[in-house]
């Protein structure tokens, strides 16, 4: 016998308009915002049921994040480019984000080139560079592939003074290290899109000056356990990408002594310098990211993104185990909030290497807790507390060393999980700032970047097969 | 006609018992939790509704609380005590609290009394600083009475270096000066009680090489508006009392060409002291809360509490327009946390003059915002909100230049009104350090002092006439 029941709840799944006209008809009704995986595309919902039934990934993916989450990178030491990073000798310059050619180099890395050209003495001034870059007399080698990363429009020569990263696996494989440049600072840089004498002049600063004074200054201190200072500048505020200010001035405080036991020469011009940078740990932020992504990378099969690089021109990542790019064209950055009398026609695409933060559980995935970045999303910590929550949704685990006060001192996101990319249609955002785009004013504003989702259906297929 | 309504809601107010009853029998009821004022005592219900009857008072308030809200100290100098403070000269110590003679003050004091009159030269070790003291041949005053604040059991000699804090006020009237010792750092140090050669070696430190290195870097530095730096250190997570780092992190950054260029035979000494410090902006924002209360106690008539201190042995408050002194016994430091191994067995009562922070929205006021301070209240955010909740029952305003980012950027409250204190029984609770009882060894926990509420019903009393 079938009775029917008294009454009937309904539960609709999808399409809300449903759950209306059961509502309209006074009906009980539970919505749920459901939408096909990977915005139906069966291609990618074929290859994420594939990717979703191979328990290997989930193994190599538990260890990558192990790595992200444990690894202990160091600041050891500061030296010329050419005297450590593999491969740096000759004409050559690094810059950021994936392979790009002269030819396809948006407008401030090309200044940013043309300043580190006359920077290393290879042309008297910049219209000589130009000739020089045009010509393909430089080698233009992304950072990327020679363990360096490089934040912003950076391009560095062989005698730029580079952090030097050093990660000791605890399972006894290879030591890894990584490279970043020291951190320009604010103002007239050419890491900002700038090619005046004063941006080559900080260049030159940077290597006769800066380096040799931090590489004294860190042989006093001894090596710096960078992301033990990177978990208290997230409580502090800083999301270490937008935001360095907190772990900065730590650094500044806990160096005071060393710097004040400088050689007369160096003293003065790089504690002015120092003073004037609050920006100065982004840089050691992403060698210590860059480190831990090369170590993590070592794990094959793994469908954690482990590059994230833009040059202004293109977007791409890679994953472990390989060194292949899956690219797009660099997006534009929203949210942005820009200088007086600027707007989106003034801005460059987005660029640099620092997105490699957001891979780590810094950047974005810190948000909730600064209220700095706060302000470029809507003005309140729940805006900020979104921007964390959209990390979590595509990342396969929570840092242990940096948590969130505003967050109940959960752990940030970290380990982007490609299949959660694509299923979900969330990318990555990135906060980052602002170039001009061609007018080579520099920095025109700071806003958030929508990592393309092109390039991460293509790596899908690709971990398919 | 009367007519009996169908339905009865009960509002119970009160007792929650009754509301209980009615519950049982299937009632509906909402319970108001509600006590008489000031505990039912008749006399202070009197005086309270005498005082809240008279618009002089609240017309008498509104000033006070726009000179704590809108009142803007600079450090202009730091120069020795008896080159600046009024009345300071000869065999004389100013300490915190409320007066107290040699026989009544605590353990802690006595030692940091000790190591003072030695620091001076009165006495060539702390045995015979003893004989001295207890025989009356140095003359004790309360730091407050010569417009100066010190932390903890802080003792100052005539050549101890002040920093020297300026207000201009907005209306013309007189300018203020207040001032506050150098803070001695963490470790052997007299203002936590200790009075071994190491503690009375820090006093000399800061004579002859802090004071006039700070001196120095002021000098070229120019005046430093203290409470823009303190409100940057709120959004950082500092209370500005129990946590004072992020302040002075970002005060070492801000200085650091001036430490750099300071003279050869002070600099290293100096960047050293400052670089083990992350304490020092305490006493630069006790100063700054003094230049405001003292511009604020001009203002007869008001209900507001100006002065707030603990010597160990009593705990006093004044009020605007008089000198008059309202005391209790210091009350024991609770919701604590001891180093290892001690207890409150081992812990002396309430001390320093740094509970000034607390009226004028610093420390407890801005808990809310700092995990550090979380720590000691139970842990989580939403502990450090209440305690910050606490003083918005009996604070008359909201700062306008400390806002709370994990409280939706509400300003921190300030103006402790007598008579909320008194109606509602919630007396301010001063985030603090815990001091030895008796055994010397200094610094033994940190903890939460709610203020006795005997010297705020007299106070009260004393102002209804």
């Amino acid at each position: 016998m079938t009775v029917l029941p008294d009454a009937i709840a309904v539960v609709n799944v999808g399409l809300p308009m449903f759950a209306e006209a059961v509502r309209a008809q006074g009906g009980t009704v539970t919505h749920v915002d459901w939408r096909p995986p990977a915005g139906g595309d069966p291609d990618a919902v074929r290859a994420l049921t594939r990717l979703y039934a191979d328990p290997a990934i989930d193994v190599a993916n538990a260890e990558v994040l192990r790595r992200l989450d444990t690894g202990v990178p160091f600041l050891t030491a500061v030296r010329r480019a050419d005297e450590v990073v593999p491969g740096v000798g000759g004409r050559m310059l690094l810059h950021c984000g994936p392979a790009v050619d002269w030819e396809h180099a948006c407008d401030p890395l090309r200044r940013s080139m043309r300043a580190a050209t006359v920077a290393e003495g290879w042309a008297a001034d910049v219209g000589e560079a130009d000739g020089l870059l045009a010509r393909g007399e430089v080698r233009l080698e992304p950072a990327n592939h020679h363990d360096t990363v490089v934040p912003m429009a950076s391009a560095i020569g062989p005698s730029a003074p580079v952090l030097v990263v050093d990660l000791t696996p605890d399972d006894g494989d290879e030591p890894v290290r990584a490279f970043a440049p020291i951190n320009q600072g604010p103002g007239e840089v050419p890491w900002f899109g700038r090619d005046t004498d004063a941006a080559i002049a900080r260049l030159r600063l940077l290597r006769d000056v800066a380096g040799p004074a931090l590489a004294t200054v860190l042989a006093r201190s001894g090596p710096l356990d960078i992301l033990a200072v990177a978990a208290q500048g997230i409580a502090m505020g800083d999301d270490l990408h937008m935001r360095t200010q907190a772990a900065t001035n730590l650094l500044a405080r806990t160096w005071l002594g060393h710097v004040a036991a400088l050689p007369d020469d160096v003293r003065a011009p790089f504690a002015d310098f120092l003073a004037g940078n609050h920006l100065f740990f982004l840089t050691p932020a992403m060698a210590a990211a860059k480190a831990l992504t090369l170590w993590a990378s070592r794990v094959p099969g793994s469908s954690i993104v482990t590059s994230m690089a833009r040059n202004g021109t293109t977007f791409g990542i890679r994953l472990p185990g390989s060194d292949r790019w899956y690219t797009t064209a660099a997006p534009p950055v929203g949210d942005a909030l820009y200088y007086s009398g600027l707007g989106p026609d003034d801005a460059a695409p987005d660029i640099g290497d620092s997105a490699v933060l957001e891979l780590v559980g810094l950047g974005g995935p810190a948000a909730a807790n600064s209220p700095a970045v706060a302000a470029f999303l809507g003005g309140s910590m729940a805006d900020a507390a979104a921007a964390t929550d959209a990390f979590r949704r595509i990342c396969v685990g929570s840092s242990s060393r940096f948590t969130l006060p505003a967050a109940r001192f959960a752990g940030t996101p970290i380990g982007v999980d490609l299949r959660k990319v694509v299923a979900t249609g969330v990318t990555p955002k990135v906060n980052t700032g602002i170039l001009a785009a061609s007018s080579g004013q520099g920095q025109v504003g700071a806003g958030v970047a929508t990592a393309p989702p092109a390039c991460f259906v293509e790596a899908l297929h690709a971990l398919a097969g």
